[in-house]
């Protein structure tokens, strides 16, 4: 096959001069040309692969950029991305100055709203098309493309259900392939499956309950019938609904046949489809890990324990869990606000709930955390993985802000471990009973402790701990960050004059321990993996304040901006907290 | 009638021993009872009227307190603390060391989840269902009683959506009424109301789509039509939804005839229902008002702008723009995450949005204020009423958190106007386009200006002022409840020791005058309606660090505890930030 459709086309404009025959050898292209990069770059897969077909019929049919079209998660926004201008420098894909993993509005005129999290995409569009009817613009069509994951959010159906009420100009497409990074799940998916079948016929239709015009299922890869009905549909007015189905990984063998690891599979062979292996037998544990085996440990020994996820299984290894427990470890689908209170409603039973969220995706329920766990005090145990800085995922998603929204928060106990080995004795800790909830975060990826499991021990809460001595400068940080501190100290000439300690507690602070460092020291420096506007380092300055300590305090962690993609190590560069800028720092006093 | 039935029931048990025919006359004077008591000591009425049989016919059926009863956001609940103990005591309800005028854990055996914030109750009883079941408890019956404005909240559809795939013992009663405060909206309320009209059969039924055994629609009011489908639904495993219809203010003509004003009327006369007027002339505006009658100005100046309330036309007074411009102000229902998005949406195609919610329920959006509208930057104007302590409603309502957790967000101005004209400008200002989210918080209540319907003038974006001369201390004060800070200097014996400035720019700070501040002064007090704890005062001390001010800095606000009820002026009290506490404080220098 001669590729040479793919190569001409910069923009929908040139996709459009594309007779419609051809468009299936372009889909081919297009797939093959997402592999090729991908499976060396790395990046989000299946999803992509899943959408070719849509992706080039909906560019192809609307009139974009006038047209909106927003993506919802934006997962699978990069064949997208390459027909609109992106395809020659797509291989700066989710690196430091490249492109964005996700539709991001300040990139291009394409991308008419950043994405990243689930579920948005329904009330954006619907802003964006009454915002059209009240502009005059009434022939504007705006298109919200949602996964059957996403859609069972309750954000979404927020949106349907105003929209359904609205004659606004907005066409949602159901891009519904049973599956989100793992395996969907809830009523709803029921039902989807169920309509799949033919086992619901059109006229009884929960989606036309909420006064949709809907129309489907058709199949998402027959690009024909997907161009067919979009041309219809954008000559509806009102909202309207397209139920598609698709495969994800579509047009990869094993993509197709593992759909969540090759969700994001690392780098792969783009012949064969093979994941390249990396061994990791002399790599630490990562940090999910380190909490899905440790639950798996603590949950055989009393069954009290509850593992509750909001579609992560895999991400937070919640999964070994509820492999070995699947009636006391729960996979509630994209639905933060309803694990938080499912956790609640269960801690008033004695059950004793491990509710694993990103910390990104804890926003999501911080009413929930304020208003059904913290103020009636029950002893809920959050695990927030991915806290801090990510890499390449970039803004949308790193867990920077939790510190300063949980810390304004009574009744709370907040903790970072600072290696794999607090974070199993934490783990361990909380089931013993606290009498408080507790959000226990940790950052992505590996730590630095290979023999971890070690004999649990029990964790003094609110008890900080010196890690090094030293005579004039205090240093106090917060969870993993910590190690930076080490080789930082390691290389400056004045080792001695910096004593180091860990401060795993945000909340609440060793106050003792404080008082007698403000007494010991000149000079104190705090360090976090999160904002520094509300976080570890303030909750330090306002200690001293209260308490009439008149020393110069530097707070090092993220500053007041919303940090791009990149590597984790690129990042910390950044924003300064990585171990040579922090040698720089230290070696400044 | 005698009244005797009432008066002898202390609890559910007691409740038990009444013969089945007698139960319309208790329901008869537990609205007495209820009317008696709220036309005095005022709370909210309505909500309470429409469920008086529901409530006796649950604790007559079911097996309460082990059955466990959970009443979505709680205004309703008045009946059942009357029946579950709390009759006698109920004159003190919404007072400062009275009982909660909502369902609390602390209070009763009987309130198994507190509630405030609505649309809860499916998720906290299905954790609970779950709980029983993994606890042996197979027969235990699990209820949750949700209106028809809390369901269509997306909180509660991921409930449904989860319960719907669980052999749970839950049965989720939706009290049917078309209204919460405001009337009800959205597709699913159409939906519902055809389903009452009789036009969907059941068989075509939406909560069926999502796996639940539907009953319904029953008239809820029909107290034995009630208690035979609770008796039958006792009986039935696994997820069960019945469908009551209700009128909300029930058995009180005024109460049904006006459903909003009598949602919480004040006090009326229990005889004819009318509530007794009280004279506004003499006073000065609500600062809702302000808010709600300025916005209708400006947008009959400017029609690129967009009211947005999530349910609370009235509480916000987004009804005058509503009124006046039906095609610019929306009222979404119970849907915050989603009000936000959609504000989001309208600003990238150019409209001004003010998405008015009160800062308590911000919360529930807070994922989508930071990811949706800060970090693309887009230019909502968020109107935060209800910010700071609200009085009687309580611990659930007060708006104390949002400095803290608005403030660690990039890209965000907070602003809190010390008074009505502050308020008037700054929604003026905001208008003129700042290229940035704002935040504009401001009390429940009234102000103190009765002239504040001056000319517009634009306020200079992150401008602190100087209100008051002196010479040693200097007290920066956020917002309105710097005016507790004048009549405090006013009987000090050293008020010109105390100069006091209006720092209503929480972000960004005036830095300008900050340091002329520290450079001047010997001591910094900071006083704020929010958490000491990452609020406005925490911003302050991160100024002084960051810039190496080595000055005393008290912080005066809302200590790290969860405020329950009382008047505003005795929480203030409480939090030793009213007048005198104040003086007190300042004294003490």
């Amino acid at each position: 096959m001669s590729k040479n459709l793919l190569q001409n086309i910069n923009s929908p404009t040139d996709l459009r001069q594309i007779p419609e025959q051809d468009l299936p050898q372009l889909a081919r292209e297009l797939r093959d040309f997402i592999i090729d990069i991908v499976s060396v770059k790395e990046g989000h897969l299946g999803a992509s692969l899943g959408v070719v077909e849509l992706t080039i019929a909906l560019h192809y049919v609307f009139n974009t950029p006038e047209d909106l079209l927003v993506w919802d998660v934006g997962h699978q926004a990069y064949g997208h991305k390459i027909l609109t201008g992106r395809k020659d420098n797509f291989d700066t894909n989710r690196q430091l100055g490249g492109i964005s993993g996700f539709p991001k509005r300040s990139e291009s005129e394409y991308d008419t709203f950043g994405v990243g999290h689930s579920s948005t995409a329904i009330s954006a569009s619907l802003g964006m098309a009454i915002a059209s009817n009240l502009n005059g613009n009434l022939d504007k069509n705006h298109i919200a493309v949602v996964g059957d994951a996403s859609i069972a959010s309750g954000m979404a159906f927020e949106g349907l259900n105003h929209a359904g009420v609205t004659d606004a100009n907005l066409l949602v497409i159901l891009n519904d392939n049973a599956i989100g990074i793992d395996p969907s799940v809830g009523a709803l998916k029921n039902y989807l499956t169920s309509v799949k079948e033919g086992k619901n016929p059109r006229q009884n239709n929960m989606i036309k309950s909420l006064n949709f015009d809907y129309s489907g299922p058709i199949d998402g890869h027959d690009i024909f019938a997907v161009i067919k009905e979009l041309r219809r549909l954008k000559n509806t007015k009102g909202p309207k609904f397209l139920h598609l189905i698709t495969t994800k990984g579509k047009g990869l063998e094993q993509a197709e046949k593992d759909q969540v690891k090759y969700h994001a599979p690392g780098k792969f062979d783009k012949l064969t489809g093979e994941i390249i292996f990396t061994s990791e037998e002399n790599l630490p544990p990562k940090f999910q890990d380190v909490f899905g085996l440790t639950l798996l440990e603590l949950a055989g020994k009393n069954e009290k324990i509850i593992g509750i996820t909001p579609a992560m299984p895999s991400g937070s290894s919640l999964k070994f869990m509820m492999d070995a427990f699947p009636k006391r470890a729960f996979d509630v689908g994209i639905a933060e606000q309803h694990a938080v209170t499912l956790s609640a409603g269960m801690a008033t039973q004695g059950m004793i709930v491990y509710c694993n969220i990103y910390s990104t995706f804890l926003q999501r329920a911080y009413d929930q955390l304020i208003h059904d766990v913290a103020l009636q005090n029950l002893p809920v145990i959050f695990c927030l993985d991915r806290a801090g800085l990510v890499g390449e995922d970039g803004a949308t998603h790193h867990g920077v802000f939790d510190l300063a929204y949980l810390r304004c928060i009574p009744n709370m106990i907040i903790y970072s471990p600072m290696n794999e080995i607090e974070l199993r004795n934490i783990l361990y800790t909380a089931q013993l009973g606290l009498n408080h909830p507790i959000a226990i975060r940790y950052p992505r990826g590996r730590g630095e402790i290979m023999d971890w499991k070690k004999p649990f021990e029990k964790i003094e809460i609110g008890k900080a701990k010196l890690l090094k001595k030293g005579s004039r400068i205090a240093i106090l940080s917060n969870g993993f960050i910590g190690t930076n501190v080490i080789p930082a100290l390691a290389e400056i000439k004045n080792p001695h004059d910096f004593a180091h300690y860990d401060f795993s507690f945000v909340k609440p602070l060793d106050e003792n321990l404080l008082h007698e460092i403000f007494k010991t020291f000149e000079n104190i420096i705090t360090l976090e993996n999160g904002t520094i506007k509300g976080g570890f380092g303030s909750s330090i300055i306002e200690f001293a304040s209260t308490n009439g300590y008149l020393i110069p305090i530097k707070t090092l962690g993220i500053p007041d901006e919303f940090i791009e993609q990149g590597t984790v190590e690129e990042l910390q560069k950044y924003s300064k907290i990585d171990p040579k800028s922090l040698k720089n720092t230290f070696e400044s006093y």
